[in-house]
Order: C-alpha cells, then sequence, then structure tokens
C-alpha cells in the first residue's frame, strides 16, 4: 500500500532534486520523463530542477559512440559498460535515436539488447526519448545526460545510429567520439556519412574474432592511413584505429586505456573545459536560432507566400534577394503570434 | 570631352540592363558595382536591374575552384581561361575571398595574377567584393554571377582560396567543383580543411611538370583512393583525380572534357537544373536565415544581457535552455527595431 501511495504522489521539484542527488534509480528515471515533457508545465519544473542540479552536474567523462547498422555498438556498449563497472565506474547509457521521430518511438528494445548491462546496478540505461524533432531530443538527451550525472554516474556513454545529422548533434555534446567499423573498410565505408570520420576520436573495428581477426588487422591500418590524411577532431589528438570483439571481450581495456589518455592530454592543454563551456554556449545559441527559425517557418502569412515565392524564384521572376526580403516584410509587419 | 560626360552621367536601370544585354564590359563592371554597394538605395536599384537580367541568366556553366594557397589555382584559371576563349567561349572569373572581410580589401593584385587572360577580350576578370560578412561577399558574387551570364559569359570561374567556409559557400552557387592540389598528397592534406574533399567534383593536381611528374601521378593513384572512399559530391558522378601542369599548358584540355561529361550525365539525370533550382531556394532561405540571427544578435537588450548569460551557462547557474527562452523574451519584449 505505502509502496502503491509513493508511485501515485506527484514529486516535487526537492523530492526530484534530493531524490537524483541520493542516486535514486526510480527518482532519477522519473526527472528524465519529466526533462522529457512536452507539456510547457513540465517543462517549467524540469528546468527549476535542473537549474539546481546543475552544480552538481559535470564530473564524468561523455563519450558518444557511433556507427553504422550492424557494426555491434549495442554488444560492444555491454561489453564495455560491463568493464567499467567491474571497475568500480557508474555507467550511464542514453540513446539518441532519430528515427524515432519518425516512427514516434525508440529502438526496439534498447535494454534487451543490453540484457546483462541492463541488470547491473551500477549501469543506468534510457532509451531515446521519441517524438518531436531532433533537436528537441538531442535538448533532452543533453538534460539527461546532466541529471544522470548530478545521480553520480561518472562514465556517460550517448549511442546514435549512424544516420543523418544525430552524429553531429552527439559530437557537439561528448568530450570523446567513437566510430565503431567493421572489416572491409572500403566496402564499409561506402555506407558511412559524409565527415563522419572527421569526427572521431578513435575508430574500433569490431568483430576481431574468428576468421574475422586478419581482415580486421587490415582494415586497422587502413583506417590510420585515412586518419593520418585527416584533420583530428580534437586540437592536439591523433585519432587512431583499434581493433576489438565484444564478444570475447578483447580490446576493450585498450579503449578505455585511450579514453584516459585523451582526458589526460586534453586536460593539460585545457581544451577538455574550453570543449564543454564552448559546447554549452553553443548550444544555447542554436536553440535561439531553431525557434527564431521555426518562428518564422510557422508564421501563418510567410506560410501562406512560400509557395508561391519559391515558384517565382525558380522560374526566374524574382531574385532570391528580393524574395528573402519581402518574406522578411511579411513575417515582421503581421507579427502577433509569440515566438 | 563626351567622354567625361559619359563617365559622370548617372545610368539609368534602362542603362544597367541594356548595356549588360549588350555585352559592354563598362556596363557590366558598373553594375557589378552597383550590386557590391552596401546604400539602401543602391541596393533597390541592383535588385531591379537583376530582376529584369534574371530571364537572361543561367545559360553558362557555373564552376567552382578551390585549393590550398600555393597549388597555383591563379596560373591554373590563366591556363584554363586562355584555352576556353581560343575555343570560342566567353569567360568570366570571379573571386571569392574570406580574407578580404577582414582586411577590407581583396587579393593584391587579381588581375596582374592572370596577366594575359585579362587583356583577352573574351575574358572578365572581377577581384572579390570587399568588406562586409562572408554571407554579404557570397550574395555579391552570385549576383555577379548573374549578371555576367545575361552579358553572354558562357563560363563561370568562381576561384575561392580554401579557408574557412567559403569552400562551402561556393559549392553552394555552383554546377561542378574543382579542388586544386600539389603533389604529396600525404603531406599536402594536412592542410586543407575537413570535409573539403567531399565537395569535389574533381581533383586536379597542378605543377606536374618537370621532376615533380612522377610524384604527381602518385599523388593522383592517392587522391583517387581517397576519393573512392568519399561519398560522391554530385549523385551518380564519380569524382577522380587528374593531373595537369598550368604551366606547360598540359592537362587542361582534359579538365575540360571532364567538365562537359560532367554537364552531359548530370543534365540527363536532371540533376542540372535540379541543383541550380535548390541552390536558389536554399540561398533564399539562407538570407531569411542570416537575417533573423542578426536583428537577434543586433538588439540592443539582446546584446546587453549576452555576456552575463554567457558566464551563467559557463559557471552552472543557468542551463542552456533556461538561458534561451530568456533570451528570446527579451528580444521579442522590447522589439522597436525594424528587422
Amino acid at each position: 500500500m505505502d509502496h502503491e501511495n509513493k508511485r501515485k504522489k506527484k514529486l516535487s521539484e526537492d523530492d526530484y532534486v534530493n531524490g537524483v542527488l541520493e542516486g535514486n534509480r526510480t527518482i532519477l528515471a522519473q526527472t528524465i520523463t519529466l526533462i522529457e515533457s512536452n507539456s510547457s508545465a513540465h517543462m517549467n519544473s524540469a528546468q527549476n530542477v535542473l537549474t539546481r542540479l546543475l552544480p552538481h552536474s559535470g564530473r564524468s567523462i561523455r563519450i558518444g559512440i557511433t556507427g553504422v547498422p550492424g557494426a555491434g555498438k549495442s554488444s560492444l556498449i555491454e561489453s564495455f559498460g560491463t568493464y567499467l563497472c567491474e571497475q568500480g565506474h557508474k555507467v550511464a547509457v542514453l540513446t539518441i535515436d532519430p528515427s524515432s521521430t519518425i516512427t514516434k518511438g525508440s529502438i526496439l528494445g534498447d535494454k534487451t539488447r543490453m540484457d546483462s548491462l541492463s541488470k547491473n546496478p551500477n549501469a543506468f540505461i534510457r532509451p531515446s526519448a521519441s517524438g518531436g524533432s531532433l533537436g528537441g531530443i538531442a535538448r533532452k538527451t543533453r538534460e539527461s545526460m546532466l541529471v544522470c550525472e548530478a545521480a553520480g554516474y561518472d562514465v556517460i556513454l550517448i549511442e546514435t545510429v549512424g544516420v543523418g545529422q544525430s552524429e553531429v548533434q552527439v559530437r557537439s555534446m561528448v568530450d570523446f567520439f567513437l566510430l565503431v567499423m567493421l572489416t572491409g573498410a572500403g566496402d564499409e565505408l561506402q555506407g558511412i556519412k559524409k565527415g563522419i570520420m572527421e569526427l572521431a576520436d578513435s575508430i574500433v573495428i569490431n568483430k576481431a574474432d574468428g576468421q574475422n581477426k586478419l581482415k580486421a588487422k587490415a582494415a586497422k591500418a587502413e583506417f590510420n592511413r585515412i586518419l593520418h590524411l585527416l584533420q583530428p577532431s580534437t586540437p592536439g589528438w591523433s585519432s587512431k584505429a583499434y581493433t576489438a570483439s565484444a564478444l570475447l571481450g578483447e580490446g576493450i581495456e585498450e579503449i578505455w586505456n585511450e579514453i584516459n589518455a585523451f582526458k589526460n592530454l586534453t586536460t593539460e592543454s585545457g581544451y577538455f573545459s574550453l570543449r564543454r563551456q564552448k559546447q554549452m554556449i553553443d548550444w544555447m545559441y542554436n536553440m535561439v536560432f531553431e525557434q527564431l527559425k521555426l518562428s518564422f517557418m510557422n508564421h501563418e502569412s510567410v506560410k501562406l507566400n512560400l509557395k508561391s515565392i519559391e515558384s517565382s524564384i525558380v522560374n526566374g521572376e524574382l531574385t532570391a534577394t528580393s524574395a528573402a526580403n519581402y518574406l522578411l516584410s511579411i513575417f515582421e509587419s503581421n507579427r502577433k503570434e509569440p515566438l
């Protein structure tokens, strides 16, 4: 009965804040649900709670993990996360899944994909927030990350499926960015997005086991060659390729060593905190500019004119500059709707 | 005396339009000067003139040319442009030089760098518009391009020095994008910007002469290898590397053959005109969004608050979301300044 009552009781902001700071997993999950809510009342509460948690956030290493479908990201995270828990770390796994903006649901069975990690008391796994734009999902993930940090998680893994704009979003919220690849570099590369290798602080060629082992070694050399030609994702750091087998647990410790070396180097150079500060500020501006765009695109009179203006441009009747000025004057002149 | 009077006479919009359509080089240059003017009276005239010229624009191939400093872009353009004039083409060379936004002046001696081409009656060379933001310079270059087309120039070469965001701007206004490189791929690549190779429809390794010839061949193979791994800049087109010597005039005809093959293929697939339409529409939206950003960043009350808001974010006193909402409410509430 008591338990029932507890579950039904609406939490106060104090309840959220104290629960998270005590590391209460149930309240941590509820706080993230609050953050994910699209109701404006919840948004206000969420921001109040977050503001109070902010001073307790930040004491973690934030790691982004991406890769082509089938590269074995989940099994790698399962293996890596379990290793970290064994080392005494508390690990939070968050997902950015842009496909959930389309299907209104997140990757099927996120937790079941990481079966043993999800049962580990030192791990917290949270599937992607669903619904809304990628920008909205990214905001929710960023804020969930801060809450997990306040709850004492010192390693944050943010997984994204390697499609569309989500890698850039993840790169902009993490310290270290890991790209998971498969053997057969040449062929596999065709599947990954433009510019994605240049975001990576490290590439792990997964499934380097059994008959794949030799091919993985060759792929590693190939990726190192390419990485050498690209500009580093993090100033002062040389991104390198490694092999690993999530299946055998091989190469997992090496990933962690690499990340620690990265953290030491960037902390010493000052880039670690510099990047975090820049990420926060950039994020704020991005939200502002996204909102300005949205208010323009959703403005009734602008919407009424867009199609005909676009055709006039395509048909060579109107210069792009005149069209832009005209639309801005419409936006400006009957501007009743709030941003 | 007559000549003096003529020079001092203020041109009417009719004068500009007719002069350009007659291919009058002096009036073409004056029209571009009108477009480059930042005075609002001139802007209106410029848009009127442009709107009348629009139906006569578009009958050209638009080629962007970029490369690291020292790669010999100017001598290649000189050689390529002269070849095209000999083939009966009319060639306009425009420059986007983002450094001119800093120095308030364009590359020293643009014309003298292309000495023989600048004297060719079928070539028109115009240095970069100076002053203003890169976005402003890009607008001026786009519009100058349209004017050159209306004046009968059927090959437009847009040169940019390979720094900053200018390549992306140029890619967004041309049909074909050419990257000029030097031998010694591995070392040279370190100097070029992230993602730039993925913009290229073709790479030319210049200075493939004398003792460089063998190294250039090796570089060509190396670049082809990398290009094969990257996604093509233009759907359906495989970007390839070539060698050329602007000095000896070797490989110049091959570049033109490549561009013609590209034009045929993309015209047949429909992508040629599709890209142009998309470029115009995107450009319009970019101008709108840039203007919205600018009006926010220049808003007096916003400006007064920005620094302290940024510190509050960095110090963990304010969430980025709250900060964004607060700044937007300031922007919205006392909004007297026109966009």
